[in-house]
């Protein structure tokens, strides 16, 4: 279905129509009204994300408590807890599940997914080798890469016995494909590093992978919890996807256009480690030589792999500062935008009520945030 | 209960009871009957761990078919497949599952309990650094750490697939639980290695965590899934956890005793790696200056820390030499035993049938096998 040929539903805030327009440009946070504030956002469910939070700081394991406040600190620096927020968010389009008796399942739902995307930052950082992850030391750099991955381990484990919780076969049974494709992504990912021929098309699969997956697992989650009927959990599940690959976009811009301070980590640090994204690929497709390009990095990596790290460097730096000066920054929000239209329009056949505002708040915010 | 409280069932073959004696040594295999033969006791189960085979070689991903491969000859080469036989052993008390129409979810405990376990030998490559494993090479020698710990995350999440095709909360809650219990016996493992002040118990933790509870979950949740009433799951239960407890006293026996070339690997592996086993406390125990030997390991651990890693390799070797022939090996060979009577007497008030009979044959062969 083409973006043009959806028809804006009448309930949907002309505002938020608005913000996901062109003549909008990412980095307006700051002038944003107070709509866009994401504890505002949050608020219809604040008691429930309470419960989440309290559900992820109790870490089951004497010998794992010394990780805990690791773990804690990990997940509490500048997150932002979207992806519960998300499950619980979903789950009150059919009756108020916050005051259901079986809104425990839920809350494990939202924790099982948020303890599923910790498990994966901390193995990624054993993955990247990364020295910050948002702006906070990360396991990988305080502890041995061996207690890392056994620290993942146990994430994982926990996010598993969190899901058995909702005492629901098919969330149970979602849970673990979507660990399933998250991983198959994250391998997907390094073996096409450094591929600078790869189409476009894996970085669509990556992303999905990456982060789609799961955005979907907690509002299609949620959605089948709370009991809606099969089309209402297929849109929430397609609301899940649209926002989840427009969110990663702009992460991918983002890490082009932000600075150090903001971003917690050099600009361009995706390509750095051979990782394409949106942007890069539509610089690509805009440049007159493409080729040339391409074999400037093949040339720059392979003296990278002869010890020559700052040649490597130095072609990343020039490439990133050309790149962000380009029209490829706007054409990868472009693909964003009609991302998050896609997702607005998902949300046109549920009840009209302070859950679905803020869902429509978080994809304003998701084209405006800035980190 | 002491064993001396165990009153042996009539029911119980007195070759069983004279198996597990002291007068029996393991290594005593070669001169065993038919009836020791592990292809004579799975011989009832035989077409579900065909089943089981099939399903562990289904590997569902595009990306890690290139893995799967490697996963199968690693699952495969001297893998015994002892923990599927005791799911589908233990399913068969009921009447018979092999003929009910949801033998399957009995097949997916039996093939997500061996996932389990291929998914920690997996990460125990990495975290090990062993250079060899069941003979074969590891996946970590071939693959770099990254590819080795995604591989084996995906493995966890096709484990936690295979649970969640059991249909039954119960079973499900129960892996994920097992599933946190090996890692933090991983973590703690690695905590104590080179700890030589540590209590026994520490011992009796880890091999629990390491082995025993991955049996508990095999025979307990085949006990669940065939309907058994509570006391007989508690049965097999507490059955799973004397025989996975003897099973690894032995395996840890072994690691002593055996030669390099039926282990795989250098006789006294585990110590070398810092890992305190049985026989080592027992060692200890027995000897009149215990104080001199855990001295004697401090110092060479020092001098391996400075560089010198030949005078740490030379106190282990005569450590082992010393402790083979030492009365530590009969010792806690004697423990083996009592958990094996244990788990003879927890089979007691189970129907007496051929599957029965396996799990009987099970604890014979445990006692004596030599690899």
């Amino acid at each position: 279905m083409l973006i043009s040929q959806v028809a804006t539903p009448q309930s949907i805030p002309r505002k938020v129509v608005d913000a996901i327009t062109p003549q909008n440009t990412i980095g307006a946070v700051n002038q944003s009204n107070g709509a866009l504030d994401i504890n505002t956002l949050f608020a219809p469910i604040r008691p429930g994300l309470r419960l989440v939070e309290s559900k992820l700081r109790d870490v089951d394991s004497a010998i794992f408590a010394p990780l805990a406040e690791a773990f804690v600190n990990l997940i509490g620096s500048g997150g932002k807890r979207l992806r519960p927020a998300l499950a619980l968010l979903s789950a009150e389009f059919n009756g108020s599940m916050q005051n259901a008796p079986h809104y425990s399942t839920v809350i494990a739902l939202a924790a099982s997914v948020e303890m599923l995307h910790t498990a994966t930052l901390v193995h990624d950082d054993v993955i990247d080798g990364a020295l910050l992850r948002r702006g906070a030391p990360t396991l990988n750099a305080r502890w041995n890469g061996i207690s890392t991955v056994l620290a993942g381990n146990y994430l994982f484990g926990t996010a598993a016995h969190f899901s058995a919780e909702t005492q629901n076969m098919r969330v149970i049974a979602l849970f673990s494909d979507t660990l399933r494709v998250i991983v198959d992504g994250e391998l997907r990912q390094l073996k096409d590093r450094h591929n600078f021929m790869q189409k476009r098309e894996n970085y669509y699969q990556r992303i999905y992978a990456k982060t789609a997956s799961l955005f979907c697992a907690a509002t299609q989650g949620a959605a089948i919890l709370s009991q809606l009927p099969e089309e209402r959990i297929a849109d929430l599940n397609q609301f899940g996807y649209n926002f989840g690959m427009a969110f990663q976009i702009i992460d991918d811009i983002l890490d082009f256009t932000g600075d150090d301070a903001t971003l917690g980590k050099p600009a361009g640090s995706d390509l750095r480690q051979g990782t394409l994204t949106l942007p890069f690929f539509h610089y690509l497709q805009q440049h007159p030589d493409a080729r040339s390009v391409i074999a400037a990095l093949e040339d720059a990596q392979i003296e990278a792999d002869d010890g020559n790290a700052a040649v490597w460097d130095e072609a990343v730096n020039l490439l990133v500062r050309d790149l962000r000066n380009s029209p490829a920054i706007e054409a990868a929000r472009e693909e964003a935008r009609t991302f998050l239209r896609r997702a607005v329009d998902n949300l046109a056949a549920l009840p009209d009520n302070v859950y679905r505002h803020s869902l429509f708040g978080l994809c304003e915010y998701a084209v405006k945030r800035t980190y």
